[in-house]
């Protein structure tokens, strides 16, 4: 966020609201947080999504950004507008839930982006899981792009627990093997607290996610031994060997099991692509696959898993050098509205030219 | 299993069954498999285990040795008989299985060990999650001392798939800590196969099982780096030292959030003690503590899921070097079967002196 407070970057032809923007003098635009959700949109719009659509991915890319998340921010945009332009996405698209089992919602996405669906699955799923005890929210026909933090956050504020994972396309190889196979295969959990937020994290079953060795190799950083190996099977640090090659999975085999179970909850499971299977059908056009997503809602039943919870909460707290996961994201909200949002100006202009 | 054929091993008074046993050379026993089962259940018997509850655990033991996972194996008989002598475990249990909502069957397993709890769940488990679609089985009031492939494979031959986990005692520091808080806490995971056992994965959030440095204290091995920290906080190969200060999550704060998702889970959700409420419980006899599991069911519905999932099973197979999860611990049963389980001389004489 340092840099001169040089005259305005041009904002291209198409995108109005430039007043917040400033040119760092390394090559980057800086906008204040307010802009991201707009610029998002307005893009998103002009690539074909219908307002519901828009304002969906635009406040998951704002939220991202809102929290430091930048490798799931504005960064992503490119992929978001190139699966729009190329027909492979509905930015029109009208989620539809459906109760399939008594304690299964199963939501068609209607080739959509994602965080529509969530939005539309949300409350239903939970309201079910808190019939039943607990609830699959089943989604197919979708494209995901963004961190699931985001829609076990929705979970959580509905009062339910939750769990979400879902497939990609290759990218870690299986235990014992050298070639992709299983997505990076986030899995992310949230539970509910009363009177503050919810407990909430999300994390790749790779050591890094793919989004930040993209960032690495784009500003030309090595990475730390461990994260991958080349196309040759061997250990790299060049993220645009691993990219060519494969990440690893975080914790050896074990995090290739975690993968593994990713792939058959929400691919095989719910009758949608693996990774595997995404990688032959996708058009590569810098969007995501076409896919599913296994989400699970836990209804506690009553107050009493939230106040034990607490205790666990306050003994984590207790010791030096701890934090909930979540809170350390959230902390950053302050500092981010304050210093606004830093991207690249390729990459500012690729959104402001559509 | 080297040693010489020498004079047959004395059993003790009270275990008939010694003609399979013979002395190794190396203070060691061993056994013919078929003799596990009646070894254990006997001395089971004797510490006032009903016949159901005693062949529950021996069968657990036995499948433990048979799979040559020696650490869930005889070498926990001490421990289980130790919780029966004092009392705390309740040898003659009658677990009792509930259907607490609509989706949630709640077992009260009246104080005995979880074996004979999780006989009396799979069925009905597994036939709800059927007919839900999803199942949770929330078991309380129970002794977990055993690995979790066997509840999960016994729901996966019910045709389900399965995820289980437990909680222990503290003995993984919260990410940024360095205090044991969270138990080693296990997540199993089995998928069902036509025509093949299923695919089960079972794995501590540790990087190593303590029942792995318990046997390395044992043996006086010393363990690779990154498995534990001293009782000051830092890094250590020494057994001894691990189990005064606290093993290490596997792949760093991603294994840490897995082990608090376990407590909230296996703890918290369902109305039972997490690790650290247990420690502060337990009565330290060397058996397990007092504490519950959380186990889901999901019914794929319909031949679909197994289908597709037979096609990523083959793409994990064409790459060298690798195999399904839970196919390595099969392989070894042929070994186990002709070379017999070789135990220490004193872990034999604890088991048969009783």
């Amino acid at each position: 966020m340092e840099g001169g407070q040089g005259s305005l970057k041009i904002a291209g032809p198409t995108i109005e609201r430039t007043n917040f923007m400033e040119k760092t003098g390394n090559d980057t635009v800086k906008l204040a947080l307010d802009e991201v959700k707009p610029l998002a949109e307005e893009a998103l719009k002009r690539a074909g999504c219908n307002d519901e659509n828009a304002s969906a991915v635009a406040e998951c890319i704002y939220q991202a950004e809102r929290h430091g998340a930048h490798s799931h921010g504005l960064f992503r945009m490119p992929g978001y507008l190139a699966s729009l332009n190329s027909g492979k996405v509905n930015g029109k698209a009208s989620p539809k839930v459906s109760v399939s089992r008594p304690s299964v919602l199963s939501v068609d996405g209607d080739g959509g982006y994602a965080p529509l669906a969530h939005q539309h699955l949300a409350k239903p799923l939970a309201d079910l899981a808190k019939q039943q005890g607990v609830a699959i929210g089943a989604l197919t026909n979708t494209f995901h792009f963004a961190a699931l933090w985001q829609e076990v956050e929705l979970l959580a504020h509905e009062g339910v627990a939750a769990i979400a994972c879902t497939a990609f396309k290759p990218a870690l190889p299986p235990a014992g093997g050298t070639k992709p196979l299983y997505g990076t295969n986030p899995v992310a959990f949230a539970w509910p607290r009363e009177g503050a937020e919810p407990m909430v994290f999300d994390q790749a079953s790779a050591v890094m996610a793919r989004g930040e060795v993209m960032i690495a190799a784009r500003e030309g950083h090595t990475l730390p031994e461990g994260v991958g190996i080349g196309p040759d099977g061997n250990p790299t640090t060049d993220p645009n060997e691993i990219l060519k090659g494969a990440l690893l999975p975080f914790g050896g085999y074990k995090g290739a099991s975690i993968a593994l179970m990713v792939e058959l909850l929400a691919g095989a499971m719910i009758g949608e692509q693996m990774s595997f299977e995404a990688a032959a059908t996708d058009n590569n056009d810098g969007g995501p696959p076409r896919g599913g997503e296994f989400i699970l809602a836990i209804a506690p039943g009553g107050a009493g898993p939230f106040n034990a919870a607490e205790q666990l909460f306050e003994q984590i707290l207790t010791q030096d050098g701890t934090r909930l996961p979540g809170d350390g994201r959230r902390q950053k909200r302050a500092s981010v509205a304050a210093a606004g949002v830093e991207i690249p100006n390729a990459l500012y202009e690729k959104i402001a030219a559509i």
